[in-house]
């Protein structure tokens, strides 16, 4: 029984450990979890640089700060909120309302809980977890690595370290404390790092704490679910019992039969969602990347068991890979990781993960999986009702197979972020900048009247602004010198400056009135060029720039 | 202790209750709580053919239909995420991005647990609950209503009725069967209903419970918790209980200072958020009206302790009401209530809200509190820093006071769907219309080819359709009569229905060219009228209609 657990518990977090758990199954896609070592080069401190920037112009901040903050969970302010609005807003538009064959949906985060029975989330959707007994700590047991200490070939203990890049170090470090201590004569073999999950039920008992440092008060490994639960209702019993969702998918699945009985819907079509999702990670780690709350962007594209499944799935991969380069995320800082077959679900027939290069290493930002039949199946068998559909043209009923294009808006905003900071100068001053792509940028453009003391230019500048703000997000400041206004709207992202100037409304160096041009600066953030245009010239110009 | 916490339980539910619980304190404005009967007029049957056509056309389904259905939980289908969406997205536009004093923020649904503590929802967010010990059900006890049988003056015992409209007769009944039953002569005197929170406790023994007929089984009132809880991080003790906030309010909030120092804003200034909130009603009821899941968009406008609270207040109330009057609710079904001071919590200054005339009677559709600075203080003391703003032009600082226009998006939602539907006759045929504003209908506009087997008309139908799907969610429909294809459309509240025809594309009536005229029918949802006009004609006039 406990093996059966373990082994599923594990699999979740296959990609993780790498090669070391292959041999188990994988049932779940782990949107979350899979990392790729492989650091971004030459910027040590891009990390630190987004962190601060994100805290410091209001994009994130940590959650519950003025209460210490709550690990794994990150608040939008107010720049944060309309980048992260723009990102799912254009996901949307691309996905849904400019595609004929995708239609929407918005389901609850609290499902019946047969959902997540049937969907096997229950059962399996667990992280391997050994507590230590002295200090009620508690680890990931794929995250905690141990090894016998072997001198002149006799075990003399063993030591154990949390997973990070210098844990080997550190091993052979305390090995070579232990020979001293213990005053063991002879060589020490070189030490060899498993993770706990392959410790054996002796060891154990040998294993010591990373709490403590001694051995004797680890547990062995056990599943522990990662949603989590509540319970519905006036009375708390078990029948009340509930998770909140881990993925939004299975709210698509459960929703398909009514979907295609009113939706006039036809296969090959999908079902798309945005919303929240929530998984208790042991270790919430690199900022948005890995969170406890998150937000995902899933579609559940249902073809025919027929068709050439191999074909939707790479065009799928395409089609996503395009997406997030029109939103701005470089091509290559992408690239494909095809999960080996050896270590995919028994249901599965593909799953390639989207990477992108974050400065913490290369990591899944978007899986795409082919999933045959397998959530269909299963949602029929526990409901039991077939949830089928009817070909017209095919004259018969089937289960649709589907691909699962499974995307995270937070790791998305950070992709973005990522791909968008530059360090750069400008007329010999060094500069911040975020070089969004316009249509995710939180403002779009900036007005700034030339002079602050000047009622015909103040005025046109803010006629202006209000005539843009009816339309898009738009900022107006007459704050300081133009250059630091400039610099402030660099910093956060916004790719056009627009300045209102004398000559605009037709006031000469000397304060006489000359010809009025009516023309406006806009000053592109990234070149910094400048160009002069009419009213009329800039709102085509930013529709065609913001609209895409 | 008991008394209380029973007082409090019973504060959020004094709107429901009228007069009866006018002596206890209300602490929270409760958005999701007050009812005020008073039948819509003449729609005997609105309610059910609004949630008939919400299922029918994928617009609303029962959460987890296929387990048999999730009471309290909704899910949007294609049609109601697509409603959903642009109603938020209305809000959001008009609220945030063309205001110059409200910035948006985006938090968590779980926080650090000492965010509701010092909010006072875990101690006070409560309804007073009876447990039936023999039944084991729960009933809120100030739905749950007795009196005493009366006869010549003995009370020879007590009937109950749960809450209705019909409750007094039942009791009436009851009355007279016990005096019957227990042949007892004399005149019944009047049975006057009190609900059970009023009972005393040696009135709990003798009611009868509404679930066995008898007495014995009901226990005293008691606070039941309207959160929903859970447990963050890997172990699961007490220090890791937190909540799903019942409100988006309180994550401003703990946000104020955030936002203060990095977003440049100036008192008076508003954050706004729209988000998911939770509430483990105990009857939800009412289709989406009153559900445990849904999504509030809610503005905290934060003044000068000094500045006229009572104008600001008002000022809010006339900008929502307009708000709402611009999406398309009609004024005639709005109106106001303004809660009697004595109902009003020690530190409300004012709350008025916002009624809708919904098929079930008039209710709360927003709720405009003036809080004056008590959740600011509240959270200043629990995290032990002033959450204070300086007021350059003042030269002070201050903690501010707010304003709270608060809004259920499912409400709204409703509202929207009530005002809209129509059934009515279009040339000597019945339909059913939903007359929605263009800027939230679904769909904004459907494409008909008026013949679906002319290649020419087809193709520049699709051109037309492309372009317009570009910019705008638009259906495209060759399948039937046109006259059919315009019911589907106005059953789904699609504002123009565009034709494409032979004099479109210059094809003469025996097929032979004829001088192509280059512009389509456009056909008004709401009067049925036809004009024939260019694309570009088109496409300004939809601008101007959906953009507003």
């Amino acid at each position: 029984m406990r093996l059966a657990a373990l082994g599923n518990a594990q699999s979740r977090t296959s990609g993780l450990s790498l090669g070391r758990l292959a041999r188990k199954v994988r049932h779940f896609h782990n949107r979350q979890s899979r990392t790729v070592s492989a650091m971004a080069d030459a910027t040590p401190n891009l990390m630190d640089n987004i962190i601060n920037l994100c805290k410091r112009r209001g994009f994130v901040f940590q959650s519950s700060e003025i209460y210490g903050g709550y690990n794994g969970f990150f608040d939008y302010g107010p720049l944060g909120s309309e980048l992260k609005k723009n990102i799912k807003d254009a996901w949307w538009q691309d996905m849904v309302r400019r595609r004929d064959d995708i239609v929407g949906l918005d389901s609850t985060i609290i499902h019946h809980p047969n959902t997540l029975r049937a969907s096997g989330h229950v059962d399996n959707f667990t992280d391997p977890m050994v507590d230590c007994k002295e200090s009620k700590q508690r680890f990931r047991a794929d995250q905690l690595f141990f090894a016998p200490v072997i001198v002149a070939g006799e075990t003399i203990g063993y030591v154990s370290v949390m997973e990070d890049e210098g844990m080997q170090a550190k091993a052979e470090q305390s090995a070579a404390e232990m020979k001293r201590k213990l005053a063991k004569q002879g060589e020490l073999a070189p030490v060899v790092l498993k993770d706990y999950t392959e410790a054996t039920p002796e060891q154990h008992a040998l294993i010591p704490s990373p709490a403590t440092g001694k051995p004797g008060s680890l547990t062995p490994p056990r599943a522990f679910n990662m949603m989590f639960e509540t319970k519905v209702g006036a009375l708390a019993t078990e029948d009340s019992v509930s998770w909140l969702r881990p993925e939004t998918a299975q709210g698509i699945f459960i929703n398909f039969k009514n979907v295609v009985d009113t939706g006039r819907v036809k296969v090959p079509f999908g079902i798309a969602q945005i919303g929240k999702a929530f998984r208790n990670e042991i270790n919430p780690r690199n900022f948005i990347f890995r969170s406890r709350e998150f937000e995902q962007m899933e579609i559940e594209f249902f073809i025919s068991p027929e068709a050439d499944w191999a074909k939707e799935h790479k065009d799928w991969i395409e089609y996503c890979v395009n997406w997030f380069v029109s939103i701005g995320v470089p091509r290559e800082k992408l690239s494909l990781y095809a999960h080996p077959k050896e270590k995919l679900a028994f249901y599965s027939k593909g799953t390639t993960d989207i990477m992108f290069e974050y400065p913490f290493g290369v990591q899944e930002l978007q899986g795409i999986a082919a999933r045959g039949d397998y959530d269909l199946q299963q949602h029929s068998k526990a409901c039991g009702k077939p949830l089928e559909y009817f070909d017209e043209t095919a004259k018969k009923k089937y289960i649709p197979h589907v691909i699962e294009p499974s995307v995270g808006v937070d790791r998305t905003f950070l992709a973005v972020l990522t791909a968008a900071y530059y360090e750069d100068e400008v007329d010999g001053e060094k500069r911040t900048v975020l070089r969004l792509h316009p249509r995710i940028a939180p403002y779009k453009a900036a007005v700034f009247p030339m002079v602050k003391n000047n009622p015909v230019v103040l005025e046109r500048a803010e006629q202006l602004y209000k005539k843009l703000k009816r339309r898009w997000n738009v900022f107006f400041d007459t704050a300081g010198a133009l250059g630091r206004r400039y610099r402030r709207q660099d910093e956060i992202g916004t790719p056009f400056g627009i300045t209102i100037d004398f000559e605009t409304v037709g006031i000469g160096k000397d304060g006489a009135p000359i010809e009025a041009d009516n023309k406006v600066t806009v000053r592109d953030r990234d070149t910094c060029k400048q160009v002069r245009m009419t009213e009329d010239e800039l709102i085509k110009y930013l529709e065609q720039q913001i609209e895409g």
